[in-house]
């Protein structure tokens, strides 16, 4: 009985050290390298070969090595019978959060301005801040946790997701009520899960109802953002700027127009990067569970896609 | 009886108004036209010509436009007997917080690597956080604030400043622990107030007792830093960068060597600008207070200097 790591192109070392550490007797093998397949019960996958699975005939068990499923979700033959969990995990709350907090800081107290004031020795002490007003999409664990921290340092804030929420602590608007969301805040993070709802939903005619000027902060996935609508948005006005961490295609092509546009600062999907050391214990875990019926932690609900 | 606004250099209309918004029966005259000094009972100082309050043989209340102090304290003719006030106020705390945690944030996660990427279009995914534990030199109203939204966000956080103090919240170190407090950290926020203690204190000698590789944030006075030693402590890896807002000499002269130093980022003395409206109240109230003789608001210790 055995885990299988499936992570092609990524050292699984630290994943085995994590894991061996939580549970020293736990049997790991290490695609391509497995030998028994049919001892495998779990898989933990990122990035896996599509149709793999089917190699698995006694696989009980899928957990991603990230907050994401859509890499899981993605692959038709995967049965839909197999439960998905997904790892949540605090230090990957904790640096999404950070990163957020930064982009908002960095547009409200306009860090490129000054960067490129202190090049041509221009000393301008006018209107420090842009007033600000900070727009979550995806409220879950990491979209939540984003609201709080903004909220504790005294910013507006507001939330937007796809399901009714009652008693939620910050103004919320569900599906239908975008037009007003949008029309609260001049900061846009996306932290929405992908989802065939969520594909694509960052687009032209979406920037097109944001107030002039809105700065965008996407850290959720790449597919969210049409890439060819972004330039346009900013060059329309719509848009003022964007933080993005992740792209369509990863690692960025040398020749995207992203990489040489000034009103778009990139970071290489580094906003939030799971940490074994605390993802190993919910791993094990959710192994033991699954061995004793138990229920699991962190189920995806594939209605809904995370 | 009247109260002036002694500002060269500044524009007071929005002083006026905000004033005037508090309390429209209020008498302000303005320097250099002051017609009427016999009348002044309280004066309003920002950068003041040194000795111009001898001319005013009625005054009883001297107001700061601003959280420090150093510019009146620095006048050795103003008697010792006035007292002296200065504002407190929140906007003033939360601008300075959110420019703090800022430079905080972009350290950790070194936003400026990641500039330097994007424009060799480079994507390189490793070590993407600096840990980092922040020291604060100076706890009043503006260090405490930024030790409770640090803390807030999961920061581990320690202040340092010239007074005992029981029972404080966070890890503190007093006078004389200088060295045990640069120990534990290696961001530095520099908000003491400036006095004939803290002047300079920010010198070669002081970076040498820093961890290697410490991030300073000079938000207070430009006098608390020996310019001249800040880029020897970076040849010297003593300090690995700066956040800088105030200089010995503002504007910046534009012969100065901070300019041109990449480890180095400026800003113009916008961390925290004073907002007339907010302070307006507290200078009205200070009035009518010194004027029934009731005890005055935020009233500074000359001992101390704040």
């Amino acid at each position: 009985m055995s885990l299988a790591i499936i992570s092609p192109g990524r050292d699984p070392k630290i994943w085995i050290e994590a894991l061996t550490f939580c549970d020293p007797d736990v049997d790991i093998q290490v695609y391509p390298d497995i030998q028994k397949p049919e001892e495998v019960e779990m898989a933990l996958l990122w990035q896996h070969p599509p149709g793999y699975l089917d190699s698995l005939p006694n696989l009980k068990l899928i957990s991603s090595l990230g907050a994401g499923v859509d890499h899981i979700l993605s692959d038709p033959s995967i049965p839909d019978t197999l439960p998905i969990v997904r790892i949540v995990d605090e230090k990957l709350t904790w640096s999404m959060t950070n990163y957020v907090v930064m982009g908002v800081l960095n547009f409200h107290r306009q860090i490129t301005r000054y960067q490129a004031d202190q090049k041509r020795k221009v000393w301008d002490m006018s209107n420090p801040e842009i007033p600000v007003s900070v727009g979550v999409m995806g409220v879950g664990a990491l979209g939540g946790d984003v609201l709080d921290k903004l909220n504790y340092m005294g910013f507006r804030v507001s939330g937007y997701g796809f399901s009714e929420k009652n008693d939620f602590a910050y103004p919320y608007f569900s599906k239908n009520r975008l037009q007003e969301f949008l029309d609260e805040i001049n900061v846009l993070v996306c932290l929405l899960p992908l989802t065939r709802d969520t594909e694509n939903i960052l687009n032209l005619d979406f920037f097109k109802k944001c107030k002039p000027g809105t700065f965008l902060i996407n850290v959720a996935r790449g597919k969210h953002l049409v890439e060819v609508d972004l330039i346009p948005a900013l060059d329309q006005g719509y848009i003022s700027g964007a933080l993005l961490d992740v792209y369509r295609t990863e690692p960025l092509p040398g020749d995207h127009p992203f990489w040489e546009e000034s009103r778009i600062q990139l970071t290489p999907h580094i906003a939030s990067v799971t940490n074994p050391q605390a993802a190993a214990p919910q791993i094990v875990e959710n192994f033991k569970r699954m061995k004793s019926n138990q229920r699991l932690l962190n189920l995806v609900n594939r209605q809904r896609g995370y």
